[in-house]
């Protein structure tokens, strides 16, 4: 029997073996084997996912479910609306999420929007997380923006909810980057729980030595994963 | 028999009936009359907080508790730390916070580097909400820098935690505002009651007329109550 | 014999006769008739823009003219290049652009990484400025994105090079907006001037009543224009 | 006989040997040696500069020089009046400037409001470019924000105002951080003379050797000397 959580990993990357994909598989195996709960992942350029049109401009009532656009939205909609929390991983573009990624994000109008058209937006005690990795700076203002967005949806945000690697160095070697994409996943179930009356968080943030040792073995053997299928693609 | 759930409302105006005391005192009372829990203010306009002055870059370990200095935050930790929740009531000066406010943040970083000294930050699991008042834009980016962080000193944020008036119209014409400030204060408390195990939210966002009288009856009164101090005030 | 200088309005909205257009056609007339410069159009809503796919993440070098894709911006890539400035006219959406805009920007990389493969950044030197619109706040947030990442980008940016109309009311009501658009173009236009070594500015921010006359005239003129465009497509 | 340009350094650090007093420094020296012009600092640490009241939102006409507040910022404001360009120093506090920062920001008002006052701001005109320094991230997030204030103030930007060092690692380590430091003096310079008509821009960002020598023997100089300066102050 498993859980009845579970959440959603959505990166954003054009690079199939690069470092948002990366963090995004390691963060569904933390979720799944340490947190022992459901996860499932998505990268957004993976998908026809059409830019929002805006017809909540012309009238509110106008943006409800289902969108007016039959992409595939139609599917990420659902695979959106089973899940309990959502994990965002996202390169740094220009200080910025990358325009696919805000596609996303847009077409979730219609969700949030149902607080007019239903009385209640349909992301409303959702869960959410975010990372953010790059080779310069910027992550915080991704990971700011996203934040709020998310929230303004109708979505929680629990305690140290965030992670960034800034750096052209391996990720593997930036440790307390990888405690942190741990501890995204943590508070995203921790509050889940929570929010379901399932269990009392006792402390969030958490580092103990077992806990580090999964952590980077977790890491470590995506890493090791992701390295082989790279060579095994470019032969 | 009062709550055992303590709120607190910092705000931080040099005006004493500006439009930020005006909605920060209006936030108190919706906690204790229709939250029914126990909730105090302050303006940090109103006390000695001196600039932090980064012992922290020196050596992460010199930055504990206490704090080096001996002034009004003294006290004003200890409210903190009796605090399951914060609610920020900030105007808006230049897209951000004005300079006591960042100075009452940057003073908080003794808390959260507890997590280094005493293995946990002293702020991990509280709960905080945000509210932006100015005549002109910014509010978004004052919301998003406080939310970003207080989440990264461990805080919890609740959905819908956020509350914007950017307009030199009297805020008690921007109804939306008013419930939206209602509503910053309910998510608060929601949390808290979740985070403790006391109570599990049905539901996040509330808009019934029941809600609504109430939360303009409380607005109206203090309103009315500014308006009175003023006078007599400038007579 | 016209003006050697000439600008290009880059908007981004799905809305044909939505407020960005407008203002972006306003922005264009204000520019030919009252600075006495070229000036050019285009949204990128009606363009085949596709993201960028990252190559500069896997190496520097591979991010050069003429970018891996072919489509639209292979024609706005040129346009681009003969603009002495640009001005960019956004809704705002989720306290951000849109992801066409954002894919736009992100596209623009091939421009500003010329600094590693031709020494210089084909974008230096030249001049923007930054106008958001939208109900709702979040026009700062989307305005300071922009404005720091053209600088990123090598551009310089005149004084008062921000205009932002948050509001469900009628932009044409909103007469400091306008002189703010009008004074965005017209800043534009001074510092492309004074860095061809053509012209010293005397002053900026021009707001006399002849010059506010004008400004309102252009801007009902387009008002009106959109009007019945918008009533004979309806039709 | 000197030039008649004139550029202020404006750091804000309470550590006297730290990173943005150093990188202050180094700007300062990299301005009088290399680009041949007059330069100040100040650090806002080293006065009393009381934090804005807000006179403004009283009423617009109150906010005018003098401001009402007779401490430090009486002497630094003819310091501001005076410099033809401002370079901001700034730690990265809480992805944000520190209090006393903000502080001498929100002073600047009585500067720029005297556009309502005297048909002008006392800023419109001067040239800005931005540094921030921080052991974390956030440091774009200071710089956006100080970057479009400053433009609201009237400020023009040159191509590449911005730099930042997010590391704890020692900043002479990071040639490309030495390099933009330099060019943000390099670009204030050079847009004030393009604006005064001295001179016209030919190519903005500067990396050949000779200027990379240069640059990197004054920051190491600078560091020398702040290292012996606080060996002798903690004997």
């Amino acid at each position: 029997m498993g859980s009845t959580i579970s959440i959603l990993i959505v990166s954003a990357s054009p690079r199939k073996y690069g470092v948002a994909r990366l963090v995004a598989e390691a963060a569904r195996r933390m979720a799944i084997e340490i947190e022992n709960v459901n996860a499932i992942k998505i990268d957004v350029y993976d998908y026809d996912i059409k830019p929002c049109k805006g017809c909540v401009s012309d009238d509110v009532m106008l943006c409800k479910v289902p969108c007016v656009y039959e992409d595939d939205m139609k599917k990420i909609y659902s695979v959106v609306e089973q899940a309990d929390g959502m994990i965002f991983v996202s390169p740094v573009y220009w200080y910025n999420v990358p325009g696919p990624l805000k596609n996303f994000i847009d077409r979730l109008t219609v969700f949030e929007n149902a607080i007019f058209i239903e009385g209640r937006s349909r992301l409303e005690g959702k869960v959410a997380g975010f990372i953010a990795v790059g080779n310069d700076t910027g992550a915080l203002a991704v990971i700011q923006n996203l934040m709020v967005t998310l929230n303004s949806m109708g979505v929680a945000i629990p305690p140290w909810a965030l992670a960034y690697h800034e750096s052209e160095e391996d990720p593997i070697e930036n440790k307390s980057f990888l405690l942190d994409v741990a501890n995204v996943v943590r508070g995203v179930v921790l509050l889940i729980k929570a929010l379901k009356g399932l269990e009392k968080p006792v402390y969030w943030y958490r580092i103990d030595q077992e806990y580090q040792r999964k952590v980077i073995e977790i890491f470590t053997n995506v890493a090791n994963e992701f390295k082989k299928q790279k060579q095994t693609t470019n032969t």
